[in-house]
């Protein structure tokens, strides 16, 4: 997956990632409409509005972006038709040759771990194997040790997968219990050098590891940092555009052979139709294609 | 939510929780059979067997158990219709007066937590309302901050409803992150400082507090020092049992009041007909009730 990633990244000389994160308020009045004439005011509707708005967007996007980042929490929200908006998601932006990362951040321990590897793992039922969450890779949360990342590990190796491990969140009160001070450093450049090392296990081709890192933009002296300290670990960059980060801010976050980083924004792409009065609501798709290469422009310089 | 876990707690006498994790190969051969014979070799047999072992399990419980802890990991594995099966044993645990705790142990920032909120505050679509998850309470991770959080205190209080952060889970390698030595102690005390904070946000009415702390029975010392360290937050102990915590372990994890904990056990009671040759399969509810009246002897003592 990593390997694939860079390819997708250099083909496209766009190391970004579309959030694909909707809100009812993004979605296009007509699409909105449709929806609610057909099934009414449901969760079914707006799984409808959140599939179609994400195929216009999938459609789009897929020659100049290398992967799109669905957040399963927008899709959770709306129960078990949002989950099917979700992997439905997932399964067209797969169709369209991007790599599809599922922002999980989910974390557990042992056999708990192991069922939320069937995410990139897939599962067999008496023999028969079924791939369900149509995900190239996955983010997860450290906090339970390497237990919760273990179970990843193979599907990583065997099924050329991937996973990114929080280390830096970009939010505000990330500060809370990622900063907190501990000998050698802050609780962050902690789990910072065990992701390092969880990633020797999963090593690709092009000297990434499949195991990479979430590290915010906005937090620029930090990602530098981490950068030097976890060379050979993929950083998956969120912060970007609504949240506050700007190119520059995160140019020392790759590598010195210029890889090493995709850099995500949601609200800026997606929803960029609202941003501009030229746009009307039928433009969505266009407003985020140009968009996306603003911000392929803004990382590029 | 807190209060009526207490009540609940002390009508039955049973400070315990039944951890809903089902894994295919505790399914009795019966049910299985069933199953397979009526939906072939798919994710829906399997969602099947769930719902109908599940029911089973609560139908022979809901008597002399509080509540149920599903792990939502067990049903994700098996993609869209694994997540039916939880929420339809969410349901019927509800149904049958159980309080439900949902583990899920999300954690994500901002506009993100909020949406995960939706698990217990529901969502709303043009006006109309849908409570989609059926959870009294849900488990979080800390590791984004209060972020992570604050989302969720809204329904804790208006909808009476709660949520339990991981402080000290039960695993062996919890000490990665948790046990990183900071000033003034472990991370895990930090984290418990922390939540013992926000708990204050969300006060029941018996001296408890709808944000609880997740702490694992496997670590005797530490749970009887954060009970100490936050007198007012309920705890959801996993670890009892199969992990390998006894009820001796975990005296000094209640409060002085007698309440403060309760105890989860899964494997040990929901698959308790596989450990004893004088079950057969389709004993495995009486074996559950079995199972659950011990453990509550060996709590009590």
């Amino acid at each position: 997956m990593i390997d694939r990633l860079i390819d997708k990244i250099e083909k496209t000389g766009n190391p970004s990632v579309v959030g694909l994160d909707p809100v009812y308020e993004m979605i296009p009045a007509n699409i909105r409409k449709e929806m609610l004439d057909s099934y009414g005011k449901t969760p079914k509707a707006v799984a409808e509005m959140f599939i179609a708005f994400n195929k216009g967007l999938i459609g789009a996007l897929c020659d100049i972006a290398p992967a799109v980042k669905p957040q399963i929490a927008m899709y959770e929200k709306y129960g078990l038709e949002g989950v099917r908006a979700y992997i439905e998601t997932a399964s067209y932006a797969k169709e369209k040759g991007m790599v599809v990362i599922g922002d999980l951040k989910r974390g557990d321990i042992a056999t708990t771990a192991a069922a939320y590897a069937a995410h990139i793992g897939g599962v067999t039922v008496e023999g028969e194997a079924f791939d369900l969450w149509n995900e190239d890779a996955v983010t997860l949360n450290p906090y339970m040790g390497f237990d919760g990342i273990e179970p990843f590990i193979k599907p990583c190796n065997d099924l050329d997968k991937g996973i990114f491990v929080l280390v830096k969140t970009s939010n505000p009160s990330s500060a809370d219990v990622q900063d907190i001070e501990a000998p050698g450093g802050p609780l962050f450049e902690r789990v910072a050098a065990l992701v390092a090392e969880w990633g020797k296990l999963a090593m690709g081709g092009k000297g990434y590891s499949r195991v990479g890192a979430v590290v915010g933009a906005t937090y620029k002296e930090q990602g530098e940092k981490l950068r030097k300290m976890m060379p050979s670990t993929f950083f998956l960059v969120p912060g970007y555009g609504a949240q506050g980060g700007k190119g520059s801010d995160i140019k020392g976050f790759f590598g010195p052979d210029g890889r090493g980083c995709i850099v995500n924004s949601s609200r800026g792409i997606i929803a960029a139709y609202k941003n501009d009065r030229k746009y009307s609501d039928a433009d969505f798709a266009d407003a985020a294609r140009n968009a996306a290469l603003k911000m392929k422009g803004d990382i590029a310089g």
